[in-house]
């Protein structure tokens, strides 16, 4: 085994010879440096007074996601990846917030006053509201995950940005969709809903009315402001735990319809049977360990803690475990703070690492009991199912990072 | 009576009665307009995809508090109040969150990878951190307001943002202060600490070890990415429920001391008496509506929901109540996600308005069975020691709005 597990009793019992241990040398250079003051001060200008700014000394950022988006790109395929290896905690900050689209780098500069949704189709009373309107209405103030359904993983990737980029986490709040959904009267054989944002190729997403009248939310917030325009500003739809892609961003219509209508949105699912569509767009239970992960680089043996994101189409998360000899034993994390349904919920796990080669790995169990699959369990779904040899649809598996004996972390897909 | 409670099913039963009736003869205009598709787009350049901007259209800004605050003052009160009458959910975003300071407008610039943390004095084993040792530690990350002692409301004030706008939440990580405490061992006797930031008059603030050990956190994170230079980056002090002033920022050194030491930051309390100091720095529980609230205009009588904040020193909140007729008749509010503890917690009550004057407020009951006293109350309190006629130390009392025919709403103090 290259490693052993260290949990927070035996890590204060050992007091000094961890972090005590490591830290101890520095006292007598303490006299000197930033303890005595700081050397540099940020001019408080009207501008940071009325909306302050990260620290020039943070540097995280997204990037563009398998090669996918350039800001020059328009009409493309946009993605970009939220810098997984920075976080903390289980927001994601709406600056760093994932973004995909197939319409390019700009996104629409909507006037919220001018802005519009409209409910109609299969309907007793087509409904229109404004912003002001929508905001008068019963919210709701919920922690809800969003992925991309092609937020998966391959051996040529270097980091958890890279690996997982392509989901984040952030505190909605809006209308319930049923709400609107009732005062407008589906009905009867309006059984799917078509989400229409304001775009220059018209996207659209079918949502089956079982979940339309279960959890959605139309979004006017996010993380305690309005929704970003990069995800959707005024108005997002959101479909927790569902593929990324159903959450229509700059939402303007929906259309109670008879039937699942392949749309635009549909590109890379294709799915022409309605059972298919509704039952393949929830997201799997998923976990993927942010730190140590790969490209990082762990200064030396010792006291470290393992911290990761987990989080499921299913529900709440219950249980995360975590391997450091690489599947062979399995400990449970501790799941730090509340673990919301359809939420990224943070784990972590008090690790003592040898300084001997390792793997990482971390396995996220939802409350509906459901586990996340190794690898080389999805790839035998997937070829059970005529995709030999690789895995189609959402890529949920378990993503193993390998500690090499020197500190550096590296994907360990082969 | 001027106003009635209309709960979410009685909302739903009615239908276009309400939202519906409102928005119903927009359907007209619907073929026009934003429905039909952007008339602008932002371009997505570099900056913007590495991180994203709120849309221009979105304007709000944190403002100076009780004329506290120029950003020409160097090294005088400095306080800027956060925009509550445009918050949603529970989530203060770090660019809006208040900030307090005795020194100025500018803010330390402090690099990270120069800072130290010192926890020394009476204590076995001095200890000195860098922030990346800091960070391989055992940490928590959990939702929790900070609120200046000095956020109080008075007749004058026009908005939610003056009355109130000195508190704010966010999620924050770190390493509890507990787990540095027991590393480096309090000797006996060592019943308080004081807590120094990087500050060019030095700030510091005594806490009692009881607190010190329980829930306060040494803090790198919020809100998902590294603690704002405004808050402290790169470490803050959060002592949650507690008096804002102890939560101090650019955390540099904590030293463990015998007694209660008054030092600068203690300035407005003078308590020279340390049982007094340790059992008047809790801030008790406290609500605010912020829509409807001063200086909003209600567009005509119907439905609204009536939200605001609730959030209390003593644990979680327990329940809000609303009343509608300024008083005379309360009815429970709905707390929309979850309470967690020492958190502003969001509120909602679903009102019609009947287009009669009226007066609302909010009253919060913590898990504690704690009460937010009227201003009477408060201002009975206060007289009864010593203070006659006016709410000193820290204002929970409840805050009144007025609604008048015309849709306008007003500060009710008298």
């Amino acid at each position: 085994m290259g490693s052993k597990r260290s949990d927070r009793r035996e890590f204060l019992k050992r007091g000094v010879a961890l972090a005590g241990g490591v830290t101890l040398g520095a006292v007598a250079k303490s006299a000197s440096g930033q303890l005595e003051g700081p050397e540099a001060f940020i001019q408080g200008t009207d501008e940071l007074v009325g909306y302050g700014k990260r620290s020039s000394y943070v540097t995280s950022v997204r990037i563009p996601h398998g090669g996918r988006a350039s800001p020059d790109t328009f009409g493309l395929d946009f993605h970009i990846a939220a810098p997984l290896q920075d976080s903390v905690g289980v927001i994601t900050p709406s600056s760093l917030h994932y973004m995909g689209t197939t319409r390019g780098s700009f996104v629409p500069d909507i006037d919220p006053e001018k802005h519009r949704l409209m409910i109609h189709g299969m309907v007793d009373n087509p409904l229109v509201f404004t912003m002001e309107e929508l905001k008068r209405l019963p919210s709701v103030t919920r922690m809800h995950f969003i992925e991309c359904a092609g937020n998966r993983a391959n051996r040529r990737h270097r980091t958890v940005q890279e690996t997982h980029g392509m989901t984040s986490c952030a505190e909605w709040t809006g209308v319930l969709l049923s709400t609107l959904l009732k005062e407008a009267g589906v009905q009867d054989g309006g059984d799917w809903i078509v989400a229409e944002g304001v775009e220059n190729v018209v996207g659209a997403s079918s949502i089956h009315m079982a979940k339309a009248m279960d959890d959605c939310i139309v979004c006017y917030g996010m993380n305690g402001e309005a929704v970003r325009p990069q995800q959707g500003f005024p108005l997002r739809l959101l479909v927790p735990g569902f593929e990324g892609i159903l959450n229509v961003k700059w939402l303007r219509r929906i259309k109670v319809v008879d039937q699942f209508y392949m749309t635009y949105n549909d590109y890379g699912h294709l799915r022409q049977d309605s059972d298919d569509a509704a039952l393949g767009m929830q997201i799997g239970p998923k976990s993927v360990i942010t730190y140590p992960s790969g490209g990082q680089q762990l200064p030396g043996r010792g006291f470290y803690e393992v911290s990761g994101l987990a989080w499921s189409g299913g529900g709440a998360v219950a249980r995360v475990e975590v391997t450091t000899d690489g599947g062979r034993s399995w400990v449970d994390a501790e799941i730090r703070g509340t673990a919301h349904p359809m939420a990224h919920t943070r784990f972590t796990f008090n690790w003592e690492w040898d300084g001997q080669e390792c793997e990482l790995q971390s396995r996220c169990t939802d409350v509906l009991g459901s586990v996340q699959p190794s690898r080389v369990q999805a790839i035998e779904y997937w070829t059970q199912r005529g995709q030999p040899a690789r895995v189609k649809g959402q890529d949920n598996s378990i993503q193993p990072w390998r500690v090499e004996s020197d500190g550096s972390v590296h994907n360990a897909i082969s």
